[in-house]
């Protein structure tokens, strides 16, 4: 019997997540940033109750291979498989802008490592940056308990020298503290993101 | 044994498709978008590679009952169910706007039936709309094989008349014929709908 969030994500114990997997990591760093979507999540809804932007979460993209039609009850899937996602989990539009972003977690003390992110995510952004879009990556050092606003164009430089140089890995904790915007949690909504997203907008337009 | 498009949708056949359903109409109104879904997807998908706007349908939203992590393969969902989404079906980034479209169909020759959209679906473009999203339909006279991109103006008008006075019930195919750009087919892409969304930028700002 598994037990599930109320959004109908699979609730998946401290034990499994840490097991170490077979399966490719996407699966296990979405669990890793379950907590933080979910607090992301609320606070969207509390953002577009009050019509200040509106920004939602796309499901979750799944490939399905076999359906039931019963006779007198919805359909049922039978058989189905996690897809690899082709863009960031959030977009939506907040004062004329179109926003896209990740949310992100790690338990690293010291980086954030570019292992959380895939490579069809950053074209992704970059796609959308380059249609004047706003990309960022909403990010939780969950053992430092501190969340950051960081500009795509951070994750690009450290991304793109990774890959073209063989450079690190990660993007240190100290660059992040100084080149991102620390959310400080609040009680409604609890990750206030917009307002840093007023002062990303202030400096690139 | 079910049947699928390369894209995980269950392939139905006319037979299943036309039968009386006892379930909510909403999955048969997706059936019957299907095709125009796949022509739409297919010019999103070259308007991406040739860097022109990132544009696309989100996943079907899915609750999850019941997932397997057999061993040594991928993770198997076992039960799901379809959920009524809680956004249009489609948006994304274009010179610097948020779009926010759905895509309709209908075998209707004399008039675009309301009951095509959800509430929720109205609600959700009139949120965006005012965040300054661009929102439209794309819609489809099947039987007359005719293409419409309908601002989401004209939408909201008979929509707003329905609830509050129980006006009519659908839009006159003469006033969409009038008062929506007529989108006319292309080799690529198929549906050239970001020429009609130009020309309803001149008209918005």
């Amino acid at each position: 019997m598994v037990m599930h969030y109320p959004n109908g994500q699979p609730y998946r114990t401290k034990q499994l997540s840490l097991k170490k997997s077979p399966y490719p990591t996407a699966t296990l760093y979405g669990n890793r940033g379950m907590t933080l979507e979910e607090e992301i999540n609320e606070s969207n809804q509390y953002y577009l109750k009050q019509g200040i932007a509106v920004i939602h979460k796309k499901p979750i993209p799944i490939q399905i291979v076999n359906v039931d039609y019963p006779k007198r009850s919805a359909a049922v899937i039978k058989e189905a498989y996690f897809k690899q996602p082709s863009t960031t989990d959030y977009n939506g539009v907040y004062k004329g802008h179109y926003l896209d972003f990740e949310a992100k977690e790690t338990k690293n003390l010291t980086a954030f490592p570019l292992a959380n992110f895939h490579a069809h995510q950053i074209e992704h952004m970059k796609a959308c940056q380059k249609q004047g879009g706003i990309c960022f990556t909403i990010l939780r050092f969950t053992s430092l308990k501190e969340v950051f606003l960081m500009p795509a164009s951070l994750l690009f430089q450290y991304w793109d020298n990774q890959q073209a140089n063989n450079g690190r890995k990660s993007i240190p904790y100290e660059i992040i503290k100084k080149q991102c915007a620390h959310i400080t949690y609040q009680l409604q909504p609890k990750i206030p993101y917009l307002t840093y997203v007023d002062k990303l907008l202030e400096q690139i337009l």
